[in-house]
């Protein structure tokens, strides 16, 4: 690895600028390009960092990887915040799942075996003791899991933080759709035209790309068609008035008439409600029906949510694949994919950046994130590159 | 009356602005100053013109002075079109009162006999023709009326003309907070401090004073604490999406659950959800439960609406009286009010340009709308200036 080494990182959220952040200490001179298309989830998103209460029996390659990046999230924040010289907002009161109804609280019997049988750190609480831990929880309510290594950060304080060690360390940030990125005169990317503030017009010159555009990536990296898919979700913010009820102290998650719906507390006060899942391809529309339910279901987990101002409406597209893995891994010469992370952008962006890091030095691809499951692979990869090239 | 005659309205609302513009033909020299506070209940109304839908039993001065300023609406609409090359937004269609349950058709029932012992245009629906007229309408609906002289405006395109109109007047504008206004080398209104951009900074001089600033009169014309309150009424604003139903024609109003809703179509396909009513002072807040409650509600009038894309939630402060009939007429000299419009601004706002015109020309105030039945006179308000003045 040599500091002439140029990275393109194309995708200005939570996973580019972490990818862009460590590279660029690790001296190699890194630029992001952000098209600032509307419905970008890192900006929306409720920001849990939860692979244990996210957990399902079965899906135990996406625990065991959302666990490893949770291990990686302290030390992650801790250096984030001394090098941005803000702080990401990481918050560790843990998260409670509550049970609304008789068979919320049979799902959650599901997930406390599964979990017990993984030996996590879970507690059965009684509706009493849930309600000990949080008052402004409702009637409703009939009991819950304790899950305290369940934390979540401040998506949009973690970016301000992202966005400022970035540039600190020398990271080089457009806006605007990227052009043509080249590496050995080859063209990688060219599709695309150059457009918008701050993009230079013309092409770019770079030894490794990194896609990490998030639900768009296909329109940069087409081959992901059909593979990566825009799952919408649509997000509230709220804030207590002067005689509200004071928000939860955990996260609080819950699944009302089979709908999850989650509540995460913010340090300045604020109370993030989440979130739909729709596949409607890149409509980003707030449907007022999602509005509707998801404060309805907020307010059978906490009534007090009714007299809180509603601040903001808005929704994300998340990266979705398959098997709900994300895709890490090169596929073709000097293309390196970092998306698909679908619900787990925030978890998964420190380790996912690790990851990119490892694929540089030429460790070896976790066979769970590897592009290869899907017919990603380098070789397949350059003959398409070819492909997409002649038309 | 002389061209030398300078009048400073204050608010620039639809109230100030219609008062203004009327006022400026009249080849009056007029200020329109408006604090821009939030609030401004012009920008977020729902547009109904609407005495007779909503006229209730015993409440006959009101339904008479709403059916006068419906009367004169045409009229100010065309000439507010030509004056200022805008379409001010004034919709024909009518209205659709429709009852959602049995409690709803009892009420409707006796809306209906109220209206036709006054000799008023009202037609009984049951519910298969209501569906005829607005096949968007859910099932919930079992009957309604349809009461086509019932009319709407689209508020901001209004503002948007009436600002246009003034323009062309004459008519000089200012955002701030206006200081003082003299007249006479008196201070009429000294309890305030100029500021904001395009305000003076100094005291205006004037020969006459509109108080015009909604619920924000008081703080101008301090006498009108504790007879102006202000009403908080959260307003939704959908569009709908490729695959929504259309919306209605007709405006469509219903109580659902004891609570009105009303659903007004916009020309470009804009829907108007409204409105909530609450004495929370000057809180602007949107509450959470209020949206819920409104789209909940409007989704039992109209299901479709759930697959609308929510693009707005705010929230104005109407200025209520007692009696909820506007007040009108001088309180001091050179001080004439033209305030406490409540539910009803855009409605009665070409009949109290009137009124404010026939006041400057010395014609009998209309009683109905007099603040002496407030006590404020000019006699008792010239002592109040000079106590105020004191403080």
């Amino acid at each position: 690895m040599s500091g002439k080494h140029h990275v393109v990182v194309l995708g200005g959220g939570v996973i580019g600028l972490s990818v862009a952040w460590l590279l660029a200490r690790e001296d190699l001179a890194v630029t992001v390009v952000d098209a600032a298309l509307p419905g970008s989830s890192s900006w929306v998103a409720g920001g849990m960092l939860a692979p244990v209460t996210e957990a399902w029996p079965g899906e135990d390659e996406a625990l065991a990887l959302g666990t490893r990046a949770l291990d990686r999230w302290p030390c992650f924040a801790a250096e984030l915040g001394a090098a941005s010289g803000r702080d990401p907002g990481l918050r560790t009161e843990g998260t409670l799942v509550v049970a609304a109804d008789a068979a919320d609280r049979a799902d959650l019997d599901r997930l406390a075996a599964y979990l017990a049988e993984l030996g996590r750190e879970v507690q059965r609480l009684t509706a009493r003791q849930v309600r000990e831990r949080e008052p402004a929880l409702g009637p409703a309510v009939r009991g819950g899991l304790s899950v305290p290594g369940d934390l979540s950060v401040d998506n949009r304080a973690l970016l301000v933080a992202l966005r400022q060690a970035c540039r600190l360390a020398g990271v080089r940030s457009m806006t605007g759709r990227v052009g043509v990125v080249r590496s050995d005169g080859v063209d990688l990317l060219p599709d695309l035209h150059t457009d918008g503030p701050g993009s230079s017009g013309g092409p770019i010159d770079a030894d490794l790309t990194v896609v990490a555009a998030g639900a768009f990536s296909a329109t940069v990296w087409p081959a992901l068609r059909g593979i990566l898919r825009p799952v919408k979700g649509e997000v509230l913010r709220l804030l207590p008035g002067e005689l509200s009820v004071p928000p939860p102290r955990h996260t609080v998650r819950a699944s009302v008439g089979g709908r999850p719906v989650y509540l995460v507390p913010r340090g300045d006060g604020e109370l993030v409600l989440g979130a739909t899942q729709a596949e409607r391809g890149f409509d980003t529309a707030v449907r007022a029906g999602a509005v509707r339910e998801l404060l309805a279901d907020a307010e059978v987990v906490m009534p007090g949510i009714s007299e809180y101002h509603l601040v903001e409406c808005s929704s994300g597209l998340r990266p979705g694949t398959e098997d709900n893995l994300p895709l890490i891994g090169e596929v073709a010469p000097g293309v390196v994919l970092a998306t698909g992370h679908h619900r787990n952008g925030m978890l998964l962006a420190p380790i996912t950046a690790d990851l990119v890091l490892g694929v540089i030095d030429g460790r070896p691809v976790d066979p769970v994130v590897d592009p290869a499951r899907f017919g990603l692979v380098p070789e397949h990869r350059s003959s398409t590159v070819d492909r997409e090239a002649g038309r």
